[in-house]
């Protein structure tokens, strides 16, 4: 997947070009795998297929254009931060979480060995060079939501510039308290960076567009309650993926014509797989590109995945801002409100995430639960064994999953995921 | 270990009976080999011994005494937990982390595999119905440090009266702001519990109270600098852990007067090890009662340890309160600013520790570091790559270990060490 278009864009950027070129040869025999093997895909999945394609060259030559415009490009690893603001100071705000385990050898000279995949994966990207959005950032964003990102940004921030947010652990109100005053000062450093003013006018701009592209997907989300799923979980993983790095209006259009097709599907009955197909709805960690281990196996098992209750998935669209304030402080205000009813492991309690999963499974007409965990991530391990309880008074099923980004364990995994899809079918 | 006096106590604390004698018989062996096979012991250690040897029987009467006339028993799991504030309600304050892995099969089934042996034992000691001090509390005060006590306090809470105190991760304003009302919560959750308003008065002598105490360790610590060191730091580290259970008016003077006999021994230069044997500083996580096992392999590889950078140690009373303020406003001001000092690895970016742990060693005359992680513990297996860089700078050796409560990896453990200590000789 070299390619002599973007080699001197990408020498530019001081990727490691052979080190490069095989992630994207990596990549590129990955997707075609799990995703253009898929039977009975919806056309609208070309444009994914050619965001994807194009994810380090196209996406990474806007960025440039958008840098050479004065633009700041603004990498983030978690839902926290909020896009509004970053969109408001006229900046591009991209998901840098990664999934791939290029760079973890490196990355294991600096962390713990006991550290999540994610955490591994971003670290090992940046000091193998070769994750060009990586390169493309003015600024990194961090949060303190656990322990492995919290002390990992303490060393990330030694090779990028880069801000950390405090996120407060609990929902109290001097927690959020705490949170606005970090969401100002996140504010003004953008203010700072860019030298643009976040105005009233800007920031209501922003806002709805976020929510534009939320509701775009939780229309596409919700159309997977019907039966046949019109969609597959691998497909509907990969947009809410490409949710991340594409502009945010071009992709919203892009999810609203799918959405179209999708509806006239449900109409006539049709689906990926026949009515009846046993309902899976995953969740968990995020799964970041090209982490899509997990969907693969469940959906080559005779399953389909019909749900993600996870950040990169329900967790980041589920609630909207209100836009209807009129000045900054109401507006900083539904922003606070929005971001803190984000129900992350990494909270204590968090007993709404609880009741989201069940009522999920429930509209979406799940057969079970698949409980998708990075090895060592504390929060979500702890979280599922909670889940578990709480599904099985339910009377769910749920399959508890640890893994990380090897594919070492598919056989393994295949086996359990096989005997679970068995016993729900 | 099972004695006929405390029998009925044990019982009506509803402790399992045959499990907790098998635990204090385990603890009682122990105890014979690793502390009273010590030679040159002080004398005053003896206060120490009859305490340890008391641990689950007079100290626990003394608590059912309080109890009955109506003193409260607050249990705590860190140093961040103000004591002042508990003393000044007239309340109890026992520090309960655990150091031993009895139960730790039944914690398995409500914690996370990858959860550290500290977590692990707190949850483990509840379940199996072996410590008496758990047993005896009125209320649990947790915090939210690391992901994995503070996702813990979830499950544990379900098992006794729990209060939980958010504490930030940074040290920025905004973050002592909500700790400071944290703190006042705690005063407010103390008054409703005792039914004792803390007043000024009764909060300045509880501060001067743990000064006093902290006091006292600072003075035995600082007499570890001598070479010959007067005190072996299996000693040393017994005493930092009974801080924790001890009445703190008694063991403060149980301290000063061993610290009397210690300024005798370093004026004749006698010591427990002969002069220019090789000196360490333990550095990291904390080691409850009974946790004694990397200490006694150190001390048995013929070197000496000469401090505990640790919150059971060094951590927990370098920083005093100021106590000149006269009026509330300005106690809780002095005491958030005492304990907003404390470098626990769970902040970020916490590295005043690591300028810590450097003075430590030049003032303590340590030839090399040994730095303890509980395995599976993020924050100070992070901290520890850190350190090590930092220390290789000031030319001071440094071996990091990683284990757990239990004794499979003894002999590893003690080949690792003594490789060490010939090295730094
Ligand atoms: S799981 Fe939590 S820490 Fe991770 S992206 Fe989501 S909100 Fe952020
Ligand atoms: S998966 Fe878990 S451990 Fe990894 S970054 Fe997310 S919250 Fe942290
Ligand atoms: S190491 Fe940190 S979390 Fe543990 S007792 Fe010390 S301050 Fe508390
Ligand atoms: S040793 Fe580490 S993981 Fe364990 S309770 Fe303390 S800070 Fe948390």
């Amino acid at each position: 997947m070299s390619d002599p278009r973007y080699e001197a864009m990408w020498e530019k950027l001081n990727l490691d070009i052979p080190a490069h070129d095989a992630l994207l040869g990596v990549l590129g025999q990955f997707y075609g795998d799990i995703y253009m093997s898929q039977k009975g895909r919806l056309q609208g999945m070309e444009y994914l297929d050619f965001v994807l394609s194009e994810v380090h060259g196209l996406r990474i030559q806007e960025l440039q254009e958008a840098k050479s415009k004065g633009h700041k490009i603004i990498g983030t690893f978690c839902v926290f931060v909020p896009e509004e603001l970053t969109l408001a100071a006229n900046a591009v705000h991209i998901g840098l979480c990664s999934g791939a385990d290029a760079g973890t050898e490196q990355a294991e000279t600096l962390l713990p060995r006991n550290t999540c995949a994610l955490i591994k994966s971003f670290v090992g990207f940046k000091m193998a060079r070769i994750c060009p959005f990586t390169e493309s950032c003015d600024m990194v964003v961090g949060e303190t939501t656990c322990d492995g990102k919290k002390k990992a940004y303490e060393t990330f921030g030694e090779m990028v510039n880069m801000h950390v947010m405090e996120l407060p652990q609990t929902k109290s109100d001097a927690a959020r308290a705490l949170f606005r005053s970090e969401v100002l000062r996140y504010k003004e450093k953008l203010e700072a960076l860019t030298g643009n003013t976040i105005t009233v006018e800007k920031l209501r701009a922003a806002i709805s567009t976020v929510n534009n592209k939320r509701k775009a997907l939780q229309r596409l989300d919700a159309l997977r309650s019907a039966d046949p799923s019109p969609i597959s979980g691998r497909d509907a993983l990969l947009i809410h993926q490409v949710a991340f790095y594409d502009d945010p209006v071009r992709f919203t259009a892009s999810i609203n014509a799918l959405c179209d097709q999708m509806e006239t599907r449900v109409k006539k009955q049709e689906g990926v797989t026949a009515k009846g197909t046993p309902r899976i709805l995953l969740s968990g960690c995020p799964m970041a590109v090209p982490n899509w281990k997990l969907p693969y196996i469940t959906e080559s098992s005779g399953a389909v995945i019909v749900g993600e209750e996870s950040c990169i998935g329900t967790r980041n669209i589920r609630n909207l801002t209100d836009e209807k304030t009129e000045d900054m402080d109401g507006l900083i205000d539904a922003l606070v409100d929005r971001y803190m009813e984000i129900d992350c492991a990494c909270f204590t309690p968090n007993t709404e995430r609880m009741g989201h999963v069940v009522s999920m499974a429930k509209e979406l007409k799940a057969d079970g639960v698949l409980h998708y965990g990075l090895m060592f991530c504390q929060p979500y391990a702890s979280e599922a064994i909670r889940l578990e309880k709480v599904l099985r008074k339910e009377e769910i099923p749920m399959l508890a999953i640890e893994t990380d980004y090897s594919m070492e364990d598919m056989e393994q995994l295949k086996t359990r995921v096989e005997a679970f899809v068995e016993m729900i079918r």
